[in-house]
């Protein structure tokens, strides 16, 4: 078990974590769906909570609604912040604040968000495996 | 790695892994802060995001919270509804409604909470090693 801390520098192994939830902030960033896919855990098991909405479970509901969330943002520009990042066996988790620069529907804004991402070690790398988003403090 | 479906019965893994996740709303139940010792992972690893709270790191500072709350809650009942529950090796991680009728310093209320709750296998059994909360939809 490995966690981050301010004062050690990153495991290789929580390099990779955080090189795994920056695969998926680039591909949110980019509005990019075919990016998406390469993140998530294409299962029933993958796991969903967009802020403010409720929880979707399977990776067939979780691509409907990043289509339709890249369908309606023209920009989505991130700057995240770790708070955590720990690794035990095949499971690793980071929870993180997104600053978030954003056209939606037209209207531009500036918010935060905070997020807990579970990702699993798969033979094709880190996959994300569930997303819970929240309003950020 | 196995996951909570409405068409099949859980797995042993699976029901003990909701068991914890009970034990968790058991403690917050009674406003038990010595059961809530005994259901966390008390290392430097551990985060908790309480509805519209920042996130806490460290089991000290969770602690101090769970005190908190506690001190100034007189009444906390709980239905919890599973969302997905999933074991992977030594984790294993649910999502699940909190549907809650509380009386907070003087108020009656009742609401509901979206949580995702990640356990770990420990010597001592499964330990809660993150809780993120957040206002249910």
């Amino acid at each position: 078990m490995q966690a981050d801390t301010p004062e050690q520098p990153d495991t290789p192994e929580i390099t990779e974590l955080k090189a795994a939830n920056q695969r998926f902030y680039d591909a949110f960033g980019a509005l990019d769906i075919e990016m998406m896919d390469d993140v998530w855990d294409q299962s029933e098991k993958a796991m969903c909570v967009h802020p403010g909405w409720p929880a979707l479970m399977d990776w067939e509901m979780i691509r409907q609604s990043w289509d339709r969330i890249f369908q309606n943002t023209s920009l989505m520009l991130f700057n995240i912040r770790y708070i955590n990042a720990v690794v035990v066996g095949d499971c690793g988790w980071v929870t993180c604040t997104e600053n978030i620069s954003s056209v939606l529907q037209g209207t531009a804004s500036n918010f935060g968000i905070l997020a807990t991402n579970i990702f699993m070690r798969t033979p094709e790398g880190w996959r994300m495996i569930a997303h819970h988003a929240s309003p950020g403090a």
